[in-house]
């Protein structure tokens, strides 16, 4: 039987040695490295680092690895740093609206095995999709929500996801902008999909104000949410080409092909546990 | 020996009628259709066509054709249309400032035949792309500007133009913003290459605009120079992906490889009368 | 009311008079052309067209169109033609094994309206994704097949889509080699996903020989099914890049985004009466 | 003043302790990782590293280096390992034939100062593109070939670019098929860029085979040369869209302008010290 892998991903302030000091730390407790990455932003001086190791014959017990990792290299190098199983299974939520096309998407690479997740729960603002959360075996709560309700829907929806352990939440075209009080739930764990090449069109009816600047590509972005909106730090983008002969409504239709698409390519790379933030940017490990 | 082919690009109030009329008028003259293409702008009510036919046998003289087409067809529908011949060659005017990628990308091109253009000048604010152009045999002005002589060297840059029949102007890469005097004088005869994939990051450096947002795709954008800066009608659009590893410098090389196609991209498209604008927009026939 | 639109797709010798005849045709019924294009293959001298006209107010009842076109203009050039009309649903059936990513992708859509298509039904030679076809209420059909019985199954799938009205079939993923006697039944109407850029790697397991090879992308290609295997007319192809990192099983993960794309694409083209074949290639109007 | 860095790449059986060994090494010596990249194929068990390290204040003087690694790390762990300095300028040789697209698009980027490379000397079979060389400075050396003088003009290549100190020979559409003579006095050191997605359309007239199948992406293939003609390992490739309206000269005129987008994208990988090779395959690291 595998004893599986595990992933620090490790960022903190550059200087010499912390390449030798990670692998010392890994090699003299006898693992192997399957995947290392590293990066130095020059310019802010900070060093980033992802590396996988094989735990087999690993020489410290899983449960101790932390306290180890900190006392000897963690603490030293004032690294901030997370340390992730490949048997532990994260838990999402899925946000939706009324399209469906990320929904579909995202439950049939779960249901097809290809994404090692579980979905304790779909949230939506509105009824319709609740036959596709059915058919998956998914429990599909709604939240209907005004301008008076939002505040008190987003506490509720808050105290599910924790009562759920939920680690992070898919906004799978969730048509409604979340407040503070949510977004500091779940810093930098809020994925979104906007259907445009962000900065450009952010905000509302992306697709219209593409169609009226006569661009020659139409894109669509995932980012971590922030409390500024479409202005949160960039996972993944994508972008198709549209011709003068693309009314809005083609412009919908070829844009969902690459929604769903980026967005499950940002949910990936989170899910690999590839993706730090800093400055408001990402470093994505490939 | 080829009669060679002609093309009319037409645009009018959309009606019954139009692509019959036309047709008509090339048939009854014994025209072979060798490529058709229209669009009806719905919302706009607006008609547009591209038509190129073979002149072999064709009933009108060459020089009687305007009048003819004119009188019978063109009138009655109130159309904006040119018309081109095949064995026309365009004249073409390359302005640059320092940077020599689009420049040899271009005469590159001119040099082993891939367009039928003929560049009879090459326009800077700076001397050092002369040795290029001497290269090429191509005669090199320079214009020295500043904000006091911008005006008087733009008049004198006019002059210089009309001087060479210059039909069409291509900023490649040149790093001065014209003003509406020089504008006016080649309305959408003026094609751009800006460094973003517009409408995002318009005006300076965007470059470093991209790396602080970001993005994982940076673009590059062709458009036809209007008053507003970088907000003109679009021709061509690409992007190319980068990531965290890549600091300004690296967006400027990897973005240069797409600035010199999408620019290239545009300049064919226009040679081959293949371009129209309304409404800040284009429709490009493929 | 809407009067919907119909869709004249032509092919026939080329000749001076093609267009004007068909857009003359549909002007003095007074049809007004929403969509034309035409194409002429210089080599082949074979003329294609394409043309959509609004029926709001045409002067000829909708079921005598095909006889006066054939009568006025098709019988005259000698024209292969077929005539769709906007609110006629074509019929479709699809073709699974046990991948679902295709199926999900195909039927979303559906769902959502985005095609408009009727599917009467599903076959697999697998029973494992009926618990999809009854999530979306369609009625699923198992043929087990082996070497002895496929002749005989194929029969009877043969009854089966003729029974229900078939107009054409997608292989979504259907893991078996059909005979002729199917390809015959479906002559240009079976459009199949073939997990490579064609014609590199025809045949079993694309993935695993691009892999050998050390390709840097990989490809998607959907095409119509004819008796050489993987080598039938190309509707739709893209690639995506893969790096030494990939294992075969990510190249299959990353690959199943395209082959689902790309099916969905071609299929689209097929839906919009946009394809034609011809000496094993297609014409795609868009 | 800079002391520039150093750059190591590595391949050797897989095991335990591999990265923690070669980054003890540079630490231990007072070196600062710039990059570092690795890999394991596990099913080759080959492990595979790449690492840069700034040399400021580095421990070993510069010649030292190689005796000091070898002895200390590269002979325990079996190493196949070359050591490269930044301020190192490697010696190309280019190969043309007639066309000059690639070859004006490797001048211009090495005119600009994009790549840092020598170029001492510029060969080919034809004389046409003499003036080119001519215009960038570079000495041209015509070498005429028949099927009788191949071998013999090959020894006077071989001769000539030992002479100048050729490091790698860039093939940037040179026409003749080399010969094991000459690929063995370069191995792993020729880049060939050729006019097709490989391993489709390999050998003669590419285009002309993809125009008659009726593709709808063209591509452009970068490989080192080996004995196997269009065979050797892929470091870089590219398509683009074509459709039914373009020939054989669109897909030549489309297609040279990945061509020479992934010949520089390869030689640029290469000039970086990039790109490992094993297994007919290889190993770029970003």
């Amino acid at each position: 039987m595998s004893a599986g892998s595990a992933t620090l991903l490790i960022s903190c302030p550059d200087q010499r040695g912390l390449v030798a000091a990670v692998t010392q730390f890994i090699f003299q407790h006898n693992g192997n490295i399957l995947h290392l990455d590293q990066h130095v932003d020059q310019q802010a001086a900070v060093f980033f680092m992802r590396v996988e190791w094989d735990l087999t014959g690993f020489g410290i017990a899983r449960a101790d690895i932390p306290t180890a990792f900190g006392l000897t290299v963690g603490n030293r190098f004032k690294m901030d740093w997370t340390l992730r199983f490949s048997d532990e299974t994260p838990r999402m939520a899925l946000f939706v609206s009324k399209q469906s096309h990320c929904l579909y998407d995202i439950l049939s690479r779960w249901q097809a095995g290809e994404w090692q997740v579980a979905i304790p729960l779909i949230v939506s603002n509105h009824e319709s999709l609740k036959p596709v959360a059915d058919s998956f075996g998914i429990p599909f709560h709604h939240f209907a929500i005004s301008a008076d309700t939002k505040a008190e829907q987003e506490r509720a929806q808050i105290d599910l996801l924790k009562a759920h352990k939920v680690e992070f939440v898919v906004l799978a075209r969730y048509m409604q902008i979340l407040t503070g009080q949510f977004i500091g739930a779940f810093p930098n764990r809020i994925i979104n999909i906007h259907h445009s090449f962000l900065p450009a069109f952010a905000g509302a009816k992306p697709y219209h104000a593409a169609h009226a600047r006569g661009v020659k590509l139409i894109g669509a972005t995932s980012h971590y949410v922030t409390a500024d909106l479409d202005a949160g730090p960039i996972i993944a983008q994508d972008v198709i080409p549209v011709n003068h002969k693309d009314s809005v409504s083609d412009l919908v239709r070829k844009g969902q092909d690459i929604e769903k698409l980026v967005l499950a390519q940002a949910v990936w790379h989170h899910l690999q546990n590839r993706v730090l933030v800093y400055n408001n940017k990402t470093v994505v490990f490939q």
